[in-house]
């Protein structure tokens, strides 16, 4: 299968604003962002919330996309409508005219260039290759991808294919230079990587590539009240995909204790101490390092 | 003059949430800001900014202090009216029942623990001269310490004396343990030389000490309508309190030119690409190095 349709998403989180600038800068260069092969589209995820400078007016856009959700029409909050929208755009889901929805998104966490995907299969594992060998510093995220596709709830999930362009750390609604500068430079390889596949020209890619894949969320510790007692220790603050081993403290308490990693597994960080996850009380993804077969 | 009353604010903006851990951390440990010679009030200055995790509800609370808007009855708007309740129970400005006011913030700027003074004068600059003696680390930041303190707007001037505690990089509506421990050193270094000036036992301080006084603010290029066309150059990003030499680039265009600093003196940045300074297109203020004098 060769990709025709292309969309490239941006501020699905109303205070992720690089995605934003970056879509006005390619509106007025669109030639950046096109290739011979397929036709690309640029879509502003969530305008709303741009204009009021939050990550979402009702609920997270990028939660909205599971099949049953977008289907059900009780589902009548602000995202809710954005999402059924944006598969009719760009969807429907399952049965997409959108081959590839690229999604750009930026995090408060350390995690440096991320190339979060949330199925597998062979496209996936070689266009992580490919792009892993054009900017060594990107990781590779693997998100659920044991789930189909139709229980995901991101956004770029209402793709064929869906791929997110996750970087940071930048602070919610600031505009970093470099942040800006690593978003457009995975965007591109993404892209190139999909006129080389169209076009059979994909240059001999490795057998197997280091990633992540996605294993657990951590919650801050709370009291019986749901208060919190303490928050991400120094020793884990912008450690994302950095090693840690059980015993190792991973959150420090108000009254001076610490609390450390439980299990008998030396795990991965990401998401570390994220300023969207608080909502949720999340302090951190738990992350298992893997070798990820390019078939 | 000895200090008897002291108030140490928190959460004056409300996705600044190291102050607020802080402060409930103080609430239950209250005997670590007491001091034998004087008493010590706790206050969280915006707790309604705070419950929807913004800055503030209509206006910045920090800019709602000179005299003749806390004497303005026609100021209503929700962050007017809280500052005219703060100054009845700090102040009122200018005859305060405080004598000090220690209001702590956080800044998404690379500006490390930061002591900031809108006023000069011998106790000001032996506390700061004080402060570093101890962290070594403090940035010593005048503040327009020309101004009369009636004309100053901040919160900290509704006290006889004034000054913030300034601790970043952290992003909005994050909570770190480093900023969360230099917040903590700082303000107990303030509460220790008040000791000290108190009771005349302060030890020998230096004759003169590094600081940085406040030039001017710069804004994001914009163009005709108003729309910005460039952010910050990741040559500047996170130098607050580095040199910029006239010539050197402080702002990346969209388009792709750059623009330099002009002008023929070299300066230094701080807050520089502060989140909340983008709502004015602030995107650094310039300082110039100076010796503070410790009278």
């Amino acid at each position: 299968m060769s990709i025709k349709n292309v969309a490239v998403v941006c501020g699905t989180h109303g205070n992720e604003i690089t995605g934003v600038y970056l879509m006005k800068k390619w509106q007025k260069a669109f030639e950046q962002i096109s290739r011979a092969s397929f036709s690309t589209k640029l879509l502003q995820g969530n305008p709303k919330a741009y204009e009021i400078n939050r990550r979402y007016v009702d609920r997270d856009l990028n939660r909205q996309f599971a099949s049953k959700d977008l289907e059900n029409p009780e589902l009548s909050h602000y995202e809710a409508l954005r999402a059924k929208s944006i598969n009719q755009i760009l969807g429907p889901k399952g049965k997409s005219k959108t081959d590839l929805v690229i999604d750009l998104h930026t995090t408060t966490s350390n995690m440096g260039p991320t190339l979060l995907m949330p199925q597998k299969g062979p496209f996936y594992s070689r266009l992580a290759a490919y792009v892993k060998s054009k900017m060594p510093e990107v990781v590779v995220f693997c998100d659920e991808d044991h789930k189909k596709n139709e229980e995901h709830h991101l956004l770029c999930t209402v793709g064929k294919y869906g791929v997110i362009v996750e970087v940071g750390p930048v602070p919610q609604s600031v505009l970093r230079h470099d942040v800006f500068e690593q978003s457009e430079q995975l965007t591109q390889h993404i892209l190139d990587f999909v006129e080389l596949f169209n076009t059979d020209a994909l240059p001999k890619l490795p057998s197997s590539i280091e990633a992540f894949r996605f294993v657990k969320s951590l919650k801050l510790p709370l009291d019986a009240d749901g208060e919190r007692i303490g928050m991400v220790h120094k020793n884990i603050q912008d450690g994302d995909f950095k090693p840690v081993k059980p015993g190792e403290p991973i959150f420090q308490l108000f009254d001076g204790g610490t609390v450390s990693l439980d299990g008998d597994e030396t795990l991965y960080t990401a998401f570390v101490n994220e300023a969207a996850y608080y909502d949720n009380n999340l302090a951190t993804s738990l992350m298992r390092k893997i070798c990820l077969e390019v078939e």
